[in-house]
């Protein structure tokens, strides 16, 4: 692609390190500005090379931004793409990384014909949604990874409203960080992530939970890898199971059924049903690699 | 510990082939025998160096054995232990690697007083059982590793009948594997790996089981943590689900007693009730490590 002079990212953490660090190894930018509130976490996104310079002040941040790339927690996401927007220069395309998406373009009003005022960013700034599907349970820049991206999916969910150059604009730009780019509604998408990651989370956390102190000399690596994301942070997950709260109790009553079936075909020693859940479920995951 | 002669191993899968090359590498017997069923795995058992020899005749297998292993599936390990005991020297000790133990230890009736002689194993020969926690979904000799037990826990399951020269010569074997050896009662034992083990593999395929296909290319690191254990063998886990099948049924409704409180915390909207579970879900598995 061609080289961007600025990209701003707005909250290096894990995610936003990691871009930042890409970006930089890839030479994508002249220069990577980290825009965050503790001057803690910006010190270690400088010292690991995530970012050229960083700032508290967002205004500052980005007001020379070609690109601005907003990777706060989800929560706070529909706000600070607003600041970013009352900010940066006109015309300025501005993405996320946030892992729930409806709520952002519902916000926004991008899917209808006639966007109400107040819902159009201001100065012709325009936002489009992505999601890295990476990350896991990390927390901060001091785990963040230039390769992160690479071979890893990047949702990206332009509404009737995107313009066609942001979209090649993103999907070349997550291309370049070694991302496959995969392009759907943000409905479609938060429905499919319900099912693909924020179900396991629950379910990850509600195992680790429920496991007795006494037992945990017994435990051992199944348990340690079914239950690893439950480390996640629950201030993140908090937020999103509030942001796609109807998908994730969709997918909830979903694998709730199964379960019982399962627990069903235990209790009355269904060897034929146990088997058929257990191959499927095989099958499935042998097909989803290593 | 004073060096074997012969040690026996039936069953030369993953388990089984890990014991061969431990106790080799480490010089414990001056041969391991393995016994089973199929030439292509004796073959690999061989030539990966897990035994000295191989046979399919378990009498002529466990001939001059001074030491047992019956790592065949845990639905086997009962007519495995008997005709070892029909076959082996007098006063041998026989244990197993299985995941369950309750059943077995009733069946030879060895937490009573006055064991039926029905119960008892011929000429003098013992069992006491044990149960490396180590294997994942591994199968099959090809993937075994001498270091396998390394750092890892075997619980050892003696009775009230178990000779305390026994129970020394099992807890100086694991431990020369590397292993930290816990001595429980077969029920406690059961108890707990109905929780830490067969519980959460009974979610992972479940999990697996609920994503539709269209939704496997969204399909990232915590999902696949998280189901990691469901590609195991369906044969072994229906044998498992069936042996301790009250367990399981008590950790299942355990667990979705604790998932249906997460589940009405995110249909409320209740932020506190969802941050302590996933706080208690975070601590929990960060004490546990990786």
């Amino acid at each position: 692609m061609k080289q961007l002079n600025t990209v701003a990212i707005v909250g290096v953490g894990f995610i936003g390190g990691s871009i930042g660090m890409a970006v930089r190894k890839r030479g994508l930018a002249e220069r990577v500005i980290g825009i965050g509130h503790r001057q803690e976490s910006l010190r270690t996104a400088r010292r690991v090379g995530a970012v050229n310079n960083t700032t508290v002040d967002l205004a500052k941040g980005v007001a020379e931004a070609d690109l601005v790339i907003v990777c706060t927690s989800v929560g706070r996401v529909v706000d600070d793409v607003r600041r970013v927007a009352e900010n940066c220069p006109p015309d300025t395309l501005i993405t996320d990384s946030g892992s729930t998406k409806s709520t952002i373009v519902e916000t926004f009003n991008y899917d209808t014909d006639n966007p109400t005022p107040e819902a159009k960013l201001p100065r012709g700034c325009r936002f489009l949604g992505s999601h890295p599907l990476a990350g896991g349970e990390k927390i901060g820049p001091a785990h963040a990874s230039a390769d992160l991206f690479e071979g890893r999916v990047t949702v990206v969910t332009p509404t009737k409203n995107t313009l066609a150059e942001d979209f090649d604009l993103l999907e070349t730009f997550w291309t370049a960080l070694g991302s496959m780019v995969v392009k759907m509604s943000a409905a479609d998408h938060d429905k499919a992530v319900a099912m693909t990651s924020h179900l396991p989370h629950a379910v990850a956390a509600v195992l680790a939970c429920s496991v007795p102190e006494e037992f945990f000399r017994l435990i051992s690596t199944g348990f340690l890898d079914t239950t690893r994301i439950a480390a996640g942070g629950p201030e993140i997950w908090k937020h999103i199971f509030d942001l796609n709260r109807d998908n994730i109790l969709a997918a909830l009553s979903h694998f709730g059924r199964n379960l019982a079936s399962l627990e069903t075909a235990i209790r009355n020693g269904d060897e034929a049903m146990i088997e058929r859940i257990l191959t499927l479920a095989k099958n499935n995951r042998d097909a989803l690699g290593s």
